[in-house]
Parts: C-alpha cells; structure tokens; sequence
C-alpha cells in the first residue's frame, strides 16, 4: 500500500500516479482480439457464437436455441430461492424503481417566442436495449437489477441481458435468473466476452440487435464495446472497481477498513484510496484493514488489491483532502468526516457520493436505490451514473410561422452566404417570397381596384425579385 | 437517385440498404493510421502537433505559441466584420443561448423515503471542453455557435476548439473566429485531424486536456475520437449530414427540393430522401430538384449527392411514410405534410423534426435556436442533439439514517451472500452492531441501575453477538 503525506517532495508526482489508476497499460492486443471476434459474430452470426462459446466458455449449447432463456426460466428461478431471497430482491428491485422513478428530464418544454418560433426537445424512450452482465465463476444478480430496472423505468421495450454460462457447464445462476424475473427482462442470452457485445450490436437469428449496450464486464468486453460504438450506443467503459474514502480525526477506523475492504474484495485491480487530515486516523485505519483481513473470505484478492493498488494521503487539511478526492474523480466517494452532507457542494466529480458513517458504499451496491453503474477511473470527470437518462433521448422539434421565417431570413442569409452554402440560403427564400407574393396577391387587388390595374405581375414581379 | 414504391416486390431489402447508409466501409486502414497519429501525439506533444501541421496541412506555424490564438484575436476579427455580419452572429448566439438556457436537467431532487435514507442526483458542468471545428477551405462559424454557445449556458469554465488553418497558409477564418469571440471561446488552435483530437484527449505543453471532445470531422477525426473515448467523452461519431423529407400532396414541390438541396450540398457524401404517399408530389419534386441544380453554385456536390445518395420513396399512405421515416431515423426529418404537428408524436427517432413548410432545415443549422449538432448515419435510433445535458454530469448522492441502514441490513446481507461477497456485508454489519452497542448502552443503565448491575458487558455481547 502506498503511503502518502501531501507535504513530502515529489508528492504531486506520486498522487499523479495514483490518479492515473494503471492507465497506461497497452490495449492493442486485447483491441485486436476482440475486433477479430466481433468481425467474426458479425459476419457468421449464430454459428460463430456457438464456436466462441465452446471455445471460451467451454461448453456445447447444441444450437443457438440453447443460448436462450426466457421468462419462463427466470420465474422458476425466483420460486426455488428461499424466502428471504426473494425479499431482498424485491426490496431492492422496488427501491431501485422507486428511485429512478423521481427522475426528471433533460429536456426543452415547448414554447413560443417573440419572433414566432416554437422550440422544444422532446424526449423518447430507446427501443431496445442489451445488459451485459458478468458471470462465468462469479454471480452477479445486483448487475440484473442495477441495469434492467433503470431501462424499465425509461421505457424500454425490450431489455436482452448477455451473460456467460458456468465455464464447462454452461448452467446460469438462478440468482441471476431470478434477478432478470423481477426486473422484467424479456430474454437472456448465455453469452459472455466480445461475441456477446458483437451479437447485441449486429443481430443474429438468434439474438436481436439493440439501440444500446450497457453493463460492466472485462477487458474483451470493454474493447468490443468500445468497437461497436456507433453502430449502437454504450454506457460507458467500465474499468476495476474504486472508492475513495474521505475521512476526518473523528471517523471509525474500523468503518473506514471495511469500506477499503469492500472495494478491495472485488477485485485484485480494484483500487482503495483513504485521504484523511489525520495521520492517527490514517494508522488506526490501516491497523483495522490488517486485522478484517485476517477472517476475509475473499481475503487474497483483498490483501492484494489493497498492497498493489491501495493509497493512503495524509494531507495538510480537510479541504486540501477535498480537493484531492475531487481530483481523483472516484467512483465511489465516501464521506466519513463531519459535516459530510456540507462537503458534498465542494465535490463535482465522483460517480456516487455516500453521506456519513451509515451510509456504507455496500448499501449502494445492492439496494439504497440508485445505480450502481458508475463512472470508473476518473471518468466521474464527464460520465454519470447509468439512469433513467441512459435509455432515453432527446429530440429537437422547430415549428416557425411564416412571419419569424421572415424575420429571421436576413441572418439566415448572411450566414449562409459565409459559409458558401447557397443552397441554404436559397431554401428560405424560395417560400419567402411564395409568402411575400401571396401577401401581394391579397392586397393587390384591392390596390388594383383603385388603380384599373391587375395585381398578379407585381406578385410574380415580388417573388422574383427577392432573389438576388 | 433511386426511386422506389413500397409496393415493389424487393422494397423491404431496397430499403435496408438506404437505411444502411454505405456504414459497410471498411474502416480498419484509417482506424490504423489514426492511432498512429494519437500514439504520436501523446508521446511527443508539441513537437508531434507541430510535425503533422506541417505535413497535413502543408504550413509551419514556426512554434508551437504560431498554433494558438486567444480573446484578442477572436474580439479583432468580430470587429473587422461588416455590420449585417456581426448582427447575424450576435442573433444566432442570443437564440441558441435562449433555447438552451430553457433545458431542464435530468436528475433527482432529494427527498427523504419512508426508511430513512436521503437519496438524489446533484448536476454539475464539465470543467473543460474541446469543440473541433472543421476548417481548411471550409468555414463553419454556425460550428462554434451551435457547440460553443450550448457548453457556455451549461456552465463549462473552459472551452476550447480546434480547426486547421488554411492550407498552404495557416491562416485562420475570420467568421470562424469571430464566432468564438460571441461564444465566449477561450483559446482557438489551428489544429486539425486525428492530431487535434489526440491533443485535446492528452494535453501538450500547449494545448490543454480536456474532459470531453464534442463537434463534427472528417473519417480520420471520428476514428481518432472512437481511439480517445474513454480516457474523455466525446459527443458522438458524426457522418454525412441527411434529411428525410416527408411531404404529401398538398406539399410545395419548389419547398421539398430545396430542402433536399440544401442538404445535398454539404457534401457528395450527404443523403437526401424524400418520402411521400403522393407520386404526382415525387415525380414535381424531382422535376424541381433538377430545375433548382442548374443554377445552384455548389451544383456539382450537389447534383453528385442526389445522383449518388439521394433516394424517392413512394408509399401506401401517410401512416406508412410516417413508418419509415422513423425507421430510418434521420438527422433532420422535414414535415411538409397537413397536420405537421400532430405527426410528431409518431416519431420516435430522429435528431430534429421541422414541422411545416416555413421551418426549413436551413433556418435550424444557423439560428432557430436548438443545436444544430446531431446524431447521424441512423444513430438517432439512441443519440440526442447536442445540448447543455451534453456538457453536464449527475452525481448520486446517498445519505441515510442509522435505522435505514439497519432496517436495510437484512436484505445487503442476503444479496451480498448470493455475489459471496462477504466483506460487503461486514461493512454494514459493523455499522449496525456498533449503533446496536450505543443504543445498548444508552438502555441498559437504567435497567443496571434498577437491577443494581453495570451495562457494559451486556453492550459488548450485543455487539459480538451480531456477527454470525
């Protein structure tokens, strides 16, 4: 574990390290492989799905009937959990909707202005949309959950989930199967790695093609993802877990520890980073990591993380500590410092923000309410928690009359012209004057009238002599 | 042009392919020589800018300090404008800030739930933004204001924009910079290609990092933003600009064809098609769409596009016009039809609806109001215009009580046990018993006092005793 004290030389350059979180490792093979695997899904479709899964996943689905699960399958799973089981996933699924149920949208109500112009956005729920989520060894029916029940909210259509089968066996974790039952998916695909991103992004028989891919999954999945944006739109590029605790003199070290610790748990290359004021805080914390590691189950992949890419910073105050989680832009902020609900205006950049001691990030993880899809390292810089707004869009609509056309036709015009785009400019004219020589018309003859004259050559005169 | 009747026996793979939109090129070789150049660029910074400028652009800027130019350039070239010019500018700028000061933000307010926990989503704008603007013999001035205005109205403390100089000379456009001077644009660097991308997504000595690239460029910048996402977020993959115009009968045929023109003239690559339940409205329109080339300045792109790209669909009716336009899902979608408004709330996928024969597409790319950046190539099926939500991020912040966390514990327990991630549910359980302990504590003197015994052991079983 790294130790930092913000007043030691060289400290900027150590928390710049820190900061870029292992950025640096190259891509290029993992990008290569996967857009070989995508190129392959993409081009035979089923049968290259069934090849890829018999060659990483280590099983034999028969056809591509056998990679599909359906409602059907996810019911009965939910019926063979215990009670309590099927609890907490309704409690979580209904906190999770009741959440993201309260969100607003982005959007531009429509209204009409001065000059005769009616402006709106519009918003639109996606059509279709693809979750991946991990499986493999792991289970990871929070993933269901935190994904799916956001979608439903929006108003998906159709919600597909890709998940790899059991390596060898192919069998799926009825967790997950249940997961998908109360979140409301329509099909689950037993797919994993590239081919799965590449099946949702381009359709095959078997698996449909999506507006949108999202989910956290590993490398392979994060360069295909990556490959495929475009084509269909992603959330985002997951990268390892990470939570950045912030904690004064009067925090629990042991509180701290297990925070650490649960980020810890995930993942060798997960990240935990404490940033505290105080350096007896700091000791007693790192003293309550060594001891809750001691009965850890996951205690290896912990320990490691925490010795390979675990921070402690010490710094000269609470709001340099501020400043420094700011910066780091964590997934996961934790607040352990009082005061915490104050602190949270001086924060901009973190995926989630937890508030005080009794909001453990774990809470988060499985059922406070909001997703636990959330910007990894540092993109809390510019990406936000997956949502509501993340299976919906926006459409702009323009509705003018005849008169704010002609008072905005002059600039129309000369911005046009200065971008050379005649045919712009020509768009406009043409029913400015059809409008102007209408006018005309009605008023001319009633001029004519007076004058003995026919009013119809000063409209066509009119109209074509608004082109210049 | 193609023609087609959705009557035709074919029409359904006819109509697949002008939906595809040529997105079968190859874009391996230009993906390859764009990572070339970002690799380049984030290795050696200035000295990489500076080489390319001289290669693709065919001018040496001397230093890197020649790349760069600030507010006083900008404020030069506005005031070297003439009058109509700089009036024109300053309408477009006050409409599009109009527009996108009315947006609504998607997040959720916060609001305390039954449990006890305090749940919301805060908003805050990105700090620092990258706009390319492309250049070269080109000007785009609506560019900047359609980028630069909306990032402005979101809150962004930096915008920057790229745009190569002319080539051969360096020298920079005058409308171009004096867009930036209404915009409010920080720093302007005559950069353009994969290298201006690669010098927003890393830094250089010269040229800031940024959090997210957003605007329009050619193959080599959208494969360079595709390498960089990630590490920023960009605003989108842009291709040829198009246009589905939807008209009926009683629709001005002179209208419809500059609508297609306009389009059509951005680029031989542009897509213009119309679709119409009326064939008399077909076969006038393209007699006018003819009429209107002859003597259109950019008649060779133009006529290049429509030959090449452009597409007439005859249909059933109205219904089913409606139908297709949304299937394709274009950028611009141009109502010409009775009843305009009233179509709108059939159509799900498109970037901007123009409702009525006097809202041409022309007047949006320059002034109506809403972006004129937006999504391309069939991408409407998922992506929004650029907007001020373009330029902002939510942050979940989660705030409970001690009593929500243990009327909560029950269920992370369960589901944290199912992911067997056991440390996840130890950070709960050790908040729980410790405020089981208090509480204990709190209790049991005044049982002690009138059992005559002291508390405290009895706190330390609670708490032992709620780790199982």
């Amino acid at each position: 574990m790294l130790k930092l004290d913000s007043r030691d030389p060289g400290f900027q350059e150590a928390w710049a390290r820190v900061c870029a979180r292992g950025s640096d490792e190259d891509e290029a093979p993992v990008r290569e492989a996967a857009a070989t695997i995508v190129a392959d899904v993409r081009a035979r479709g089923d049968l290259a799905l069934l090849e890829h899964t018999r060659r990483h996943d280590a099983w034999d689905p028969g056809s591509a009937a056998g990679l599909a699960l359906g409602p059907a399958d996810f019911a009965a799973a939910y019926r063979g959990l215990p009670a309590a089981a099927r609890r907490a996933l309704s409690l979580a699924a209904r906190r999770i909707a009741d959440f993201h149920r309260r969100e607003t949208d982005a959007r531009v109500p429509a209204r009409r202005d001065a000059a005769g112009a009616t402006l709106s956005q519009v918003v639109r729920p996606l059509e279709r949309v693809g979750l991946y989520v991990p499986g493999g060894t792991a289970r990871y029916p929070s993933s269901v959950l935190m994904t799916a029940v956001p979608a439903r909210v929006a108003g998906v259509r159709e919600i597909v989930v890709t998940s790899p089968g059991v390596k060898g066996s192919g069998e799926m974790d009825r967790w997950t199967l249940a997961a998908c039952h109360v979140a409301g998916v329509a099909r689950l695909f037993k797919v994993g790695g590239a081919q799965a991103v590449a099946a949702l992004a381009y359709g095959t028989a078997t698996v449909p093609a999506v507006d949108k891919i999202c989910g956290p999954g590993n490398a392979y999945v994060a360069a295909a993802k990556r490959l495929v944006f475009g084509r269909v739109d992603i959330d985002m590029i997951a990268g390892p877990s990470e939570i950045l605790v912030l904690a004064d003199a009067a925090a629990d070290p042991a509180e701290v520890a297990s925070d650490l610790l649960a980020q810890a748990e995930h993942d060798v290359r997960a990240v935990s980073v404490l940033v505290t004021p105080s350096a007896a805080l700091a000791r007693a914390a790192l003293a309550a990591v060594e001891r809750q590691l001691a009965d850890l189950p996951r205690r290896e992949i912990a320990g490691r993380s925490i010795e390979e890419r675990g921070a402690v910073v010490v710094t000269r105050g609470l709001s340099e500590a501020v400043r420094l989680a700011d910066a780091f832009a964590p997934e996961h902020l934790a607040l352990h410092a009082r005061g915490a609900a104050g602190l949270v205006k001086r924060i901009s950049r973190a995926g989630a923000v937890f508030v005080g001691s009794s909001t453990p990030e774990a809470v988060g993880d499985y059922l406070a309410g909001p997703s636990h899809v959330l910007p990894t390292a540092g993109t809390a810089r510019f990406a936000s928690p997956l949502s509501v707004a993340t299976f919906r869009r926006r459409m702009s609509v323009l509705d003018l009359t005849p008169a704010a056309l002609a008072a905005l036709a002059p600039s129309v015009e000369a911005l046009a012209r200065a971008e050379g785009l005649e045919g712009h400019w020509r768009a406009v004219e043409v029913r400015v004057a059809k409008r102007a020589s209408a006018r005309a018309r009605r008023v001319a003859p009633a001029k004519a009238k007076a004058a003995g004259a026919s009013g119809a050559p000063r409209a066509r005169a009119a109209a074509g002599g608004a082109r210049r």
